[in-house]
């Protein structure tokens, strides 16, 4: 198998000049970000970082966080990346599952930190100061990675259960880049703006497909719908990846169409209401729907963009290379270059989620005889009502077209008669009686799939990737 | 190692309704052509194709050929491009190498044909009427391809000794695709021209990258500098191939500035005389350097796109994913995930050309410290003169900016003092003496390089692939 090279270091000595990152105030070439990667990784090898070590990273979005993860890869180490939103134990629970040599964290997450190096002695702490602080001098020269290597354990957010490592390699990432590439088109002018939250999957990718396809990644420190609707004009920002709920909020932020050059809007995260999906066409944001898991080094299926209007809320076809097919209970099971390497120190799990190459979602889909792939719910978050299905999905899609609506969020109680029973949480932006939206309900929904009760409430619970947590909605009820 | 699905296949499904080809006054889309693709496999199969068989093709550029091309890959049959120039004798020498089960050919290459079945009479002949002659109806399901899986046997052009059979995989085309669509870009609006034989390599990876991006194609059936320039206005052509001697006449039969939206002019096949480049760069036709052999599966250096104007002369740096270095007699050795599995049944020159993964290219140059690439001569054509090396191409290169020259070519004749000694056949456009021309060599070019002689002559002789053929200069002197 050919071995793949340093990415850094092949954009370094072919596009040196190019823009590659601007994040925290800066803004590197690909050669200036190769100098300082090399620095870094030099001063991480003297710490005695070495190759297949993992490494933990509790960092916020930004030029450090970019740096960590280039160093790391020039040392052929591997990314262990933390969510900064983690309470301490929950920290401590990770770092305990896969036993890093080092944590580098933000001065912020000093604590967190801390409560991990206390319950894992062998563990070395490594403070990293603001943005604008210079790693050491040296250098570190790249070497090939194999593209079985892997070169990040993420832990999935799944919202059942302890969280497990999912171990992306080289080829992984650059298979999903290439994917991504062809299906989305690669514009030498390109500008991707990076939003999610690099800890997570979709963040990552971003920041590894600029590498990989030479075009400038905007990092934002966090989700801002004044800053990214800004940033899409200032910056001339042809590219921009968002949960629904950034979408719907990005919406609000800014009034008329969008700039011609922001060429896709690429949404992953889960369903996307449909009220959603029209108001962006409407407004000129070309958005194109995707689905992915951190199982998948992210997208794995999208609509190919001359579609994304014809086909909303559709997920859309995988993307090259890449298969897809409904198991007999409905699991959409995914078999491709990008499917992970398994579960980090968990063969039963890694057994039991790569089944002969294709790997269980654990999501519950459809195939349309287009091949067009629709996403209808976490298969935890499935309600069976009197034995008919009820997709969550579809009910929120459903309600977030009433006007007074911003946001709702499904959930399933038990129900004496009928097993279970859905309860919709609304986030309403003016007074709106139960009845009326149960009524509206009624006109949309086949009448099991309406809401035994509607729950007002403010703005729903989400994860730092803006993905709803539908466990904690039963709490307020 | 994930396999890969069929490229037509794949767009059919994905981009059904996206134009595919156009070619012998055709227009279809992916839909359409996987009809016919399909059609022709069956037709194929039930003469007796079958997966890993080889099935020679002697067929103009156009339709039935792209078409073949796509039915052996419904087939997994391994496809054996013949040179429609060859002579009986030549042709019957390749089908005796390689001893496919079936020779498909054109109406005008029967007599060759003929002269091959009779020499092996287990070939199978199969004369495929004109452009528009439909398949036979039929479906051929699509099936998955090893990426090791051979998809052709590309005889090459060398000038020396018998050719041999490139193996080109899957993985070969995919991974050259991949990598030109990261330096080239990838538009999904691109529109690439086929001028460049389809029995070469160069045609041949322009079809595939078309299928595998999903951009169409625009086949020609052969190079027509008129036809092409027409082109590039009426069908808004954004990406074309072209060798040295394409490019001389194409800026020769227009005028003024191109048309913006052709954004790159890839030019492969061997060095280029630098006024060409500078004209071309002067009249806003954005040449982009390249370098590859049938045994690369096409280009594996170019210059990025933005590099082009300020390094006219050099090949570029390698394609993500290759490597290139120059060995201590100064042959460029290449490797990478586009280098053959190696040559048809020839293990002995196998091994000596492919040593521990790196393809030794016969090519001499150097790599600059910027790890440019410039090629200097094919080993066979140096010039070594009293000790020094003397690339012909440097000479052509000088004598190209006098403007009586059309075109020269420059071959070693054998000389009492020094071994070897350089003579420059020169194509001319107005009449000029031999000694102003020695003298315009002069004050450009070291003493030892300065041609001995020049023979003036018509235009020079090339193969179909516009490559110049030293060999053929000296017999008129």
């Amino acid at each position: 198998m050919t071995p793949l090279e340093d990415w850094l270091a092949y954009r370094a000595a072919a596009t040196p000049e190019r823009l590659a990152l601007v994040a925290g105030g800066r803004r590197l070439t690909y050669r200036e970000l190769e100098g300082r990667a090399q620095a870094l990784a030099s001063a991480l090898r003297a710490r005695g970082v070495a190759v297949g070590d993992l490494v933990a990273v509790l960092l916020p979005n930004g030029y450090r966080y970019a740096l960590t993860v280039c160093a790391l890869m020039r040392l052929r180490a591997v990314l262990v990346p933390l969510n900064t939103r983690l309470a301490a134990p929950e920290a401590a629970w990770q770092v305990g599952d896969c036993r890093p040599r080092l944590l580098i964290h933000d001065p912020a997450c000093a604590s967190v930190a801390a409560a991990s190096a206390a319950a894992f002695p062998g563990l070395d702490l490594w403070e990293m100061a603001d943005e604008r602080a210079e790693p050491p001098e040296g250098r570190a020269e790249p070497v090939d990675a194999d593209p079985l290597a892997v070169q990040a354990v993420v832990y999935t957010s799944g919202t059942t259960g302890r969280p497990k490592g999912a171990m992306l390699t080289y080829g992984n990432h650059w298979a999903s880049a290439m994917a991504s590439a062809i299906n989305l088109g690669h514009h030498l002018d390109d500008r991707w703006l990076l939003v999610l939250p690099m800890f997570h999957v979709g963040g990552l990718a971003i920041l590894l497909r600029g590498l990989i396809g030479g075009v400038p990644v905007f990092v934002h420190e966090r989700f801002d719908a004044g800053a990214v609707s800004g940033a899409l004009d200032a910056d001339r920002i042809t590219l921009v990846s968002l949960v629904a709920d950034m979408l719907r909020r990005l919406l609000a932020a800014r009034s008329g169409r969008f700039p011609a050059h922001v060429r896709v809007a690429l949404l992953g995260g889960g369903p996307v209401p449909q009220p959603l999906l029209e108001e962006a066409a409407a407004r000129g944001l070309p958005v194109v729907q995707s689905y992915g898991l951190t199982e998948t080094a992210s997208q794995v299926v999208a609509l190919p963009p001359e579609e994304a209007l014809s086909h909303l809320g559709a997920s859309g076809r995988p993307l090259p290379g890449n298969r897809i097919r409904i198991s007999a209970d409905g699991e959409i099971l995914v078999r491709g270059p990008s499917v992970m390497a398994g579960y980090f120190n968990r063969p039963e799990a890694s057994a039991a989620a790569l089944d002969r190459g294709w790997l269980h979602t654990g999501d519950i889909g459809e195939i349309d005889g287009g091949g067009m792939l629709r996403v209808l719910a976490r298969r935890d978050d499935l309600i069976v009502r009197g034995g008919e299905n009820v997709y969550p999905a579809e009910i929120e899609s459903a309600l977030a077209a009433h006007p007074a609506v911003i946001e709702s969020g499904v959930a399933a109680v038990a129900d004496p008669r009928w097993g279970q029973a859905p309860v919709a949480y609304v986030h309403a932006r003016a007074p709106v009686a139960e009845d009326e939206l149960l009524a509206f309900c009624r006109q949309r929904l086949a009448a099991y799939k309406v809401p035994s009760r509607i729950v007002f409430t403010g703005p729903l619970p989400r994860n730092a990737a803006g993905k709803l947590l539908r466990n904690a909605l039963s709490a307020p009820a």
